[in-house]
């Protein structure tokens, strides 16, 4: 187990190492554990071996200076001048929350930008201003919307966070697939098939194969199947994907390009890195504070206690887990798998950052 | 095939009968006959017999004036008086829209309202003024969170209407359930069982019974079961609830009274009727208006000109098929059921309406 200081700290000396200044090395580092304490490794430390080698191959500025390209009262446009995702949103979330208490709410849409980690993590900047707060990004295609052979859009994650007051907030923070990537990996990896309604051949039939991504295959849209709603989350994922790339002039879809230096970017791309949009609405902009605070716990209680469907435990509120998880991690540190601990050697070899505790 | 004009004259007149003002009785005409126009029968005609009932047994005001709760640059608070939906949702939808004139972007909360049609037809009111239009809505408990053992929230649908330039709009417009009321209870009337993954008995075990619903029984999420993100489906419809309910004192929930007239509301309810939430974006708050209306058609041709799944035609655009059945219905009219047209003749006789070519 790592503690979760640890981590950051050896997170800020690799980041800095690649010319990341101190505060916004801190920043990236901050996302990344946040993402191991709410347990969601796949966001957290695992990430940082693909932005160290993307800041030192160039494809990622690592002394950005984001921008405002345009504003009105309650919208803002930035441009983040191609620097590390975390760096980019706390900012431009920093804005929305900003331009919300004097226009009641305000949006933020985002262009080049990169990788930013757990959505979650932004929508939550909002709370402690009693504000409500959004997030969504797009992604690399790799889901086929509803009756296309091929991934056309991103897993893209939407995340809302709503304040209560004696009840901790609503966090929702979700990808938009039938099914999260490293879940397919991982079957993979077990050399278990995976069943049908999650994957598909690339040739839009249905697949068992885990490995099919690897092979030109795409993931679901959440909904799974058309008789099941695929066309649901089709609809979704690409109301993110042309609110984070349109409105702010980023890259759509096939488009977007990779969080990985191992694969290429394709060239004459219709717009500049990845896209985001962030949202936060203020609470007394629509009606009393204690109102909707007491209301938020009665909606909070109500869906809590409601009975639990036969063979389940009780009914879960959206952020319940990743709270609960981060309470306990915070105290007796985090796991770090095989592969990571592996890649975090290699990069304080390289770097010459002290990792005797890895 | 009923022409739409006749339809329309129909629903005015009914509705004048039962104390409607002669404009509001046309706003609403308007929503039901673009629900036929579109090729969604559910939300048509259909509901006229609903909102006659209601407006005779006092459920619904016929002369309702909705009046501004708060506001703030970008929201507005509205009560709508217990108004026909459709009435205090197009008022709403107005506002959102004036006010995205000025501050960049504006949000309409709803309280005290009653069942609006079709969502889309509000979102797609924002398009002409070359803004983003957003429509969601809280609905009487029929779907079941991931775990629950009952139905604690509506299908609460979600439409969002994006204007292009040469190609047609981009309008989707759907429900967060796994899957509509009408098509499980078209398969009873069939006589034919469910597929798994769509309905629950009242204890949350899975159900084939497509008459469970009138059992104690709930509708799955979008994602059906917790294999297959029910829990996206299950945030996604929470979101809307608190949006629809909470920021504008309507009822959450297990609390959204009931639609029809034949179902008693509940005492000691926590908010005031039914709730939506509007919004409006103008695309010229985020980027040139000629940018984004041009990045959208090369969106739209992107995704329509994927190469489609085997056994599949083509890549649906999200608002082609209700925009492509408009046109056809425009012309040639629309067909009722004969259940529906047994209960337009009976309020005709009733309130003394024409409808000899019924």
């Amino acid at each position: 187990m790592y503690e979760i200081a640890e981590l950051k700290s050896l997170a800020v000396s690799l980041l800095e190492r690649c010319g990341v200044p101190a505060v916004d090395a801190g920043k990236t580092a901050d996302v990344l554990v946040a993402a191991e304490l709410r347990d969601i490794p796949s966001h957290g430390m695992l990430r940082l071996y693909d932005y160290i080698r993307m800041l030192q191959s160039g494809r990622i500025n690592p002394v950005a200076k984001p921008f405002i390209v345009h504003e009105s009262p309650s919208t803002l446009t930035l441009d983040g001048d191609n620097g590390l995702g975390p760096v980019v949103s706390e900012l431009a979330m920093h804005y929305a929350i900003e331009k919300a208490h004097k226009a009641g709410t305000a949006w933020v849409a985002v262009r080049n930008s990169n990788h930013f980690g757990i959505a979650g993590y932004y929508a939550m900047q909002a709370l402690s201003h009693n504000m409500i707060g959004l997030c969504m990004c797009n992604a690399n295609p790799l889901v086929a919307p509803t009756f296309s052979a091929l991934g056309m859009l991103g897993t893209n994650p939407l995340a809302v966070a709503i304040p209560a007051r004696k009840e901790p907030p609503f966090v929702a923070d979700f990808a938009t697939a039938a099914i999260a990537r490293g879940k397919v990996d991982l079957l993979q990896k077990q050399g278990l098939p995976i069943r049908e309604g999650f994957v598909q051949n690339p040739d839009g039939s249905p697949s068992n194969d885990p490995g099919i991504l690897t092979k030109g295959g795409a993931i679901l849209p959440l909904g799974s199947t058309r008789e099941y709603g695929s066309h649901k989350g089709y609809c979704m994922a690409s109301v993110i994907d042309i609110f984070s790339a349109l409105l702010s002039g980023a890259n759509f879809g096939p488009f977007v390009p990779p969080s990985v230096d191992w694969l290429p970017v394709k060239d004459n791309l219709p717009g500049k890195g990845t896209g985001h949009f962030f949202g936060a609405m203020r609470i007394n902009a629509f009606c009393p504070e204690d109102v909707f605070l007491e209301g938020m716990d009665h909606w909070i209680t109500t869906m809590r206690n409601a009975k639990p469907a036969k063979g389940a435990e009780r009914v879960i509120i959206p952020g319940d887990p990743e709270r609960e998880a981060a309470e306990k991690n915070k105290n007796k540190g985090v796991p770090l798998k095989d592969k990571v601990k592996e890649q975090l050697r290699e990069l304080c070899k390289e770097l010459d950052v002290d990792c005797h505790y890895l």
